[in-house]
C-alpha cells in the first residue's frame, strides 16, 4: 500500500441535477387560457422564488429538440438536499402536472487535477513521505485547498447564456484488453492533456462544465457543452473522438440538446412559440 | 500535436430532425367524420403553412410499416431553432393529441470529404504549415468554403419523391481491438472508397441523404435511403455488409420503412386508405 | 473492384409482415355478448375480405403463449404498400380498439442460392468477365431469372396448416474476431451446405419460410417454423446450435410460439376457447 | 457428416408455463369487500376446475417478492395447447382484471443424457453404424425410449411443496473465444458432471426442474429450484458459479423468489396477509 | 473433487428488501389536506406498527433525487417471508395507491471471509480431511458458527442515522478472458484485502452494509452506503475504481442516492417540504 495511488486528486463544487420532461400538450389545450395563463405565471414565480443568478442558487431551462424531452432544467446548488427541496417545490406546482420525466442526472461540478496530482505525489514521494499517512493527507489537503480557491469559478460555475446546450453522460472504459483504469498515472495524464489540448482550440465558441457521478447516478461523469450554433458540438465532440482518450476508452450514453429558454418566455412557450 | 489530424473534413448543411409516431385509431374513430375532418384539414394547413419545396423548409410524410411507428416526418430547416419552432407548432394542432413519439433523430446534413482531407493535409505539409496555426486554419477553411458552394445541391438536398424510404441511425465501431477512430486516415479513405463504389452502382436504384449526429443524438450518422423498390434497400445494404467498412466497423441502430405521403394524402390516410 | 464479389445471390418473393397484439380482455368482457359477437364477425368478415389462399395475399392467425402476445398475424402481400393497407384497413376494425401491438417485423421471403453463385461467379470469371461490367451483370441477371422461375413455389410461399409456428429474427455476428461477413464465400458456402444437411432431416416434421430483412428491420432475417409438435422446433435448433455456423455465428432476437387459429374459429377464441 | 453428432441426447417431458403478474391493489381496494369475495371464490374455483394433482395437470401459485410480479403461476401440462387454453380460461376470470403479466416463461421439462449419448455414441460407433442413418436413428430412438421409462417421475415432475421457489432462465455462452457449443462431447460431458456432483451435495437442501427452452422463449433453459430456506438458493448458486462450466460458460436472466402460495390462501393473500 | 473448493466462506444475517418508488403528485395534490392529512397519519401508523428499532425490524425510508424514485424504503427482517408481508401489508394503505414501483432489490445481508476461509481450508487440508466429508462439513460448520457469533452486529446490522445513503448492486465479471469466478482464492484473497484497505480508510465519513443476492435477484450484490456529506460516496468509490478487484472485475448496476426521511417526516415530505 506504500506505492503511489493511482487516483488522480480531484476538487468538487456545486451539487447539479439535470431534469428532463416531455410536456402533455394534450391536457394543456384542454385548458382556457386563462388557466394555462394561471398556471403559467405561477410556476414561473415559483422557479423565480427558488433560484437567481448567484452561482450556487440557478435554475435554468431547455427547450429540448426530439422525443427524448421537451423541458430539460439544469439545477445548481449547494448541496444535494437543496437539490431535493427544488425538485419537491416543483412538484408542488400546477404545471408539474403536466411534466413527465423522462431522465434526469445527479452530479458534482468537478475539476480533475492531473498536473496538480503528478506534482504532489512526486514531491511527497520525494519525501519519503508514505501515502495515506498523516503527513501525507496534510499534503493533499493542501493541495486540494489551493486548488478550490484558485479554481472557484471553474467548480462554482456560472451557467453560459449561449443559445444552445448539449448534455451527455459518459464512461471510461473497463474493458477485458482497454482498460482505463489500469492505465498508469503518467499514460491517462498524458492522454488527458492532449484531450484537453483539443477542448482549448475550441474555447472560444463552446464553454463547458463537466460534472463528476461516480457513485451519484449510473456513468462517470456528465458533460454540459454551451454553444452558438449547434454545429460546434458535432466539430468538436467529432474532433476529440479520435483521440485516443476518446477513441480507446470513451463511452457515451445519450445525448441531448436544447435551446435555452429564458424563465420569463416560459409563459410565451407555453403557447406553442419559441418567441 | 504537430502531427497530421485524423479527422476528416466534413461539410454540414441543413438541419434535419426525423418524428416517429404512432396513431391512436381508437381515440380518432371515435370522432364524428365532420370532427375527423376538420382537425384533418387544419393539421394539413398548419403543415403547408410551415414547410415549402424549398431545401430549408421541407416537411415530408411517410406511413409506416410495423409497430415502430405508423407516421414519419422528414424535416429539413436553416438552423436547430427552426426545427424546434416546427416540433411546438405541430404539437399545438388537434392532430398531435392522436399521436404518441416513438422515436426521433436529430442531425445535420453532412459530406465527410475523405479524397479532399487527403489531399489539403498533405498540400499543407509539404508547405511546412503547423497544424492548428493560422494559416493552417486559413487552408482548411478554404477547403471546406469551395466544398461547401460546390457541393451546395448536397448538403442542402431536396427530399427525393420516391414511393418508399428507409432511415436507420449507425455508428463506426470502437471495439476493443477492431476501432475505426484508431485506424490510419490512409485506411480509413481506401475503405470509404470502396465503400462509395457499392453506393455508385446503386445510383439510379437508390438515392441517400447522409447526416452526422455525433454530439447531437445517440448515434454518430443517420442514413436516408429512397427508392422505388424498397427491395433495394435490401439488396443494398446486404452487399455493403460485406465491404470491409461496413463488415468490421458498422453498427447499425433500428430500421424504419414507410410509403411517402404526399400531405394532401392525408385526410385520406386518416380514413385508413393509402388512395 | 475486380476481385470477385463476396456476397451470395439472392432471389426474392413475397412481402412479409409479422404483427404481434396483446388482446384487452378486461375491455373485451366488459361489452355485452351481442356487442362482442357484431364486432368479431365484422373483424372476420373484414379479414376474410382483405386476404385469402393465393400465395400473395394470406393472412393467418395465432393464438400466442406467453406475455409477449396473445394474437400474432403473418401477412404475405405483394408489395410493401399492399401490406401496409392491411395495417391500415385493420387498424379500421372495431376488433383494433382490443389490440395493442407489441412487436412486428417486416421482410421478404428469400432464397439464398450459395450453390449457384459459385457456379455463376467461377464461371463468369473462367470467361474473364470482369464483376459488374454489363456482360457479368447480364449473366448474374441470367441466373437470377432462372433460379426465381424454379423456385417460385419457394419465395412465394403458402404459409403450413400446422398446428403450431414459431417465429424468430437472427443475425450473422460481426464479432472483433468472429465475423460472417469476413469470412470466405468458400466457407461460407460449406457451412451453409452442413446446416442445411439438419434441416433437410427434419424436413417431414419441420417446414420453413426464411425472410430477409436487411435494410428492412432490426435483424438480418426471418425465421418461421412449422410443426404438428413444438418440441420438434426445440431439438431442431438445439440440433442446429452445435454446427458451425450457429454455434459461432448466429445471435436470436426472441421466440415467439403459437397455435393456429383458423380464421373462422376467431369468434370462438374471442369467447376463451381454443376450440 | 459421417462423424458422431455433438448434440446430447435429451428427453422431454411435460409442458410448462411460468405466468408472472403484478397486482393492482389499488383498483382492488376500490371494491366492496363482497365483491372481492364473490370474485376471488370465483377465480379460485376456475384455478381449481383446469388443474388437480397429476403431474400434467399442476398449476401452482407464489407469492412474489420485489417489483418484478406479486404473483407467479407455475403451469405444466401434456401440451402447448393446454397451456394456452389455460391462459385463456384465467384470462375470463375477473381476477384476470386486477392482474397485468410481467414477464412469462414458455418451456418443456427436459433431462439432458451426457452420460447416456456417450455410450448410445460409442456403441453405435463401434459397430460402425453411420450416424443419421435408419439403423442408428434406431438405435438412438431405443435409448430415448428406455430413459424416458427410466427418468418418468423426473420429467413429468411433480411440483415440491416446499415454501420457497426460485425460477431463472439461463444460456450457455458462445462468445468469440469462449463458446459451449463449440466445445467436445467429452469436456461438455466432464464439465456437467462436475456440475451435477455440487447438485448432489444440495439434494436435501433443494429440488431442481429443469426445462428446455431452446426454439421456445428467449434463453436456452428455464430452472427452478424449490427450498425450506431461501438462502440455500444463494447458497448453491454461489458455489456453482464457481464451477468451470458455470464460472466460464452461464449467462443468467433475471432472478424470481416467491413463498408458495396454497390455492386456498389466495382469497386470504387478496387481504393482505400471508396466513 | 477432492481439491480444496473455491467458494468463500461466507456467513448471512438478516433479510434484506430495497423498495423504490414515484410518487404520483398530480393524483396527491388533487386531494383536500384533510384527506391527504388522514392518509398519511395512517400510513405512517402503519409503517411504525410494523417496524421498529430492533435489527430485524427496521423499515426506514429516503427521499431520492432524479426520476428513479421519489421514494424508498429499506426493510430489514428476520425472513424473506416476513419482508413479502411487510410488502402486502404496505400495499393496504391508501399511500400506496400514490406510489409506482420503479425498482427493489432482494437481498441477505452477509459477510465474506476470505481470511478465514483460507485459514480454515488449510487447516483442514494439513489433518488431510477430504472436502464436502462429514469431518469436513463439521469443521466448516465450526468456523461459520464460530464468526456468525462474532459478527452478529454486521450481519444484523442497524442501519445508520446518516443523512444520506447510496445504494448500488454490482456484479463480479465473468468475461471469456477476465473472469473473477477463476481466479485463484490466494488471487481474490489479496484483491479483496486491498480492497477493504480502501474502505477502512473512508470508514470514519462512510459506512456500509453489503447485501448478498445471488440466485436471489438480478446481481450478485448490493452495496449500501451511509454518510454526512454525499461526495463522500464519489470519493470512495472513485479511488476503489482503481484497485484491481474494481477496475477489472467489477459492474455496476444503478445508483440511487437519497436523504434519509425519519418517518415521523413523512407527513411533511408530503407537503412538499424536506422539513
Amino acid at each position: 500500500m506504500s506505492e503511489t495511488p493511482a487516483v488522480p486528486l480531484t476538487i468538487e463544487g456545486s451539487s447539479m441535477l439535470h431534469q428532463l420532461f416531455t410536456f402533455n400538450w394534450k391536457a394543456w389545450r384542454a385548458l382556457s387560457a386563462a388557466e394555462q395563463q394561471r398556471i403559467a405565471v405561477a410556476a414561473l414565480a415559483k422557479i423565480q422564488a427558488i433560484s437567481g443568478p448567484e452561482a450556487k442558487q440557478q435554475s435554468v431551462l431547455y427547450s429540448l429538440l426530439g422525443h427524448k424531452g421537451d423541458l430539460m432544467f439544469i439545477h445548481l446548488r449547494d448541496t444535494f438536499k437543496d437539490l431535493n427541496q427544488v425538485e419537491l417545490f416543483l412538484a408542488q406546482t400546477e404545471l408539474h402536472d403536466f411534466l413527465t420525466p423522462t431522465y434526469s442526472y445527479l452530479s458534482v461540478v468537478e475539476l480533475g487535477l492531473y498536473e496538480s496530482t503528478a506534482k504532489t505525489y512526486s514531491a511527497l514521494a520525494a519525501r519519503d513521505i508514505v501515502p495515506h499517512s498523516p503527513e501525507w493527507n496534510a499534503g493533499i489537503q493542501e493541495t486540494l485547498a489551493r486548488q478550490a480557491t484558485a479554481m472557484a469559478s471553474r467548480i462554482y460555475p456560472t451557467i453560459p447564456d449561449a443559445p444552445y446546450a448539449c448534455f451527455y453522460p459518459m464512461d471510461r472504459k473497463r474493458g477485458e484488453e482497454v482498460n482505463w483504469y489500469t492505465e498508469t498515472m503518467a499514460d491517462r495524464q498524458r492522454m488527458m492533456h492532449l484531450h484537453g489540448m483539443i477542448g482549448r482550440r475550441y474555447a472560444e465558441d463552446v464553454r463547458q462544465i463537466i460534472s463528476g457521478s461516480i457513485g451519484l447516478d449510473d456513468w462517470e461523469w456528465g458533460v454540459d457543452l454551451f454553444a452558438q450554433d449547434p454545429v460546434t458540438f458535432k466539430r468538436l465532440i467529432y474532433e476529440m473522438r479520435f483521440d485516443e482518450v476518446s477513441a480507446r476508452y470513451a463511452l457515451f450514453g445519450s445525448f441531448y440538446v436544447g435551446l435555452r429558454l429564458p424563465l420569463e418566455n416560459l409563459p410565451n412557450w407555453l403557447t406553442g412559440s419559441l418567441g
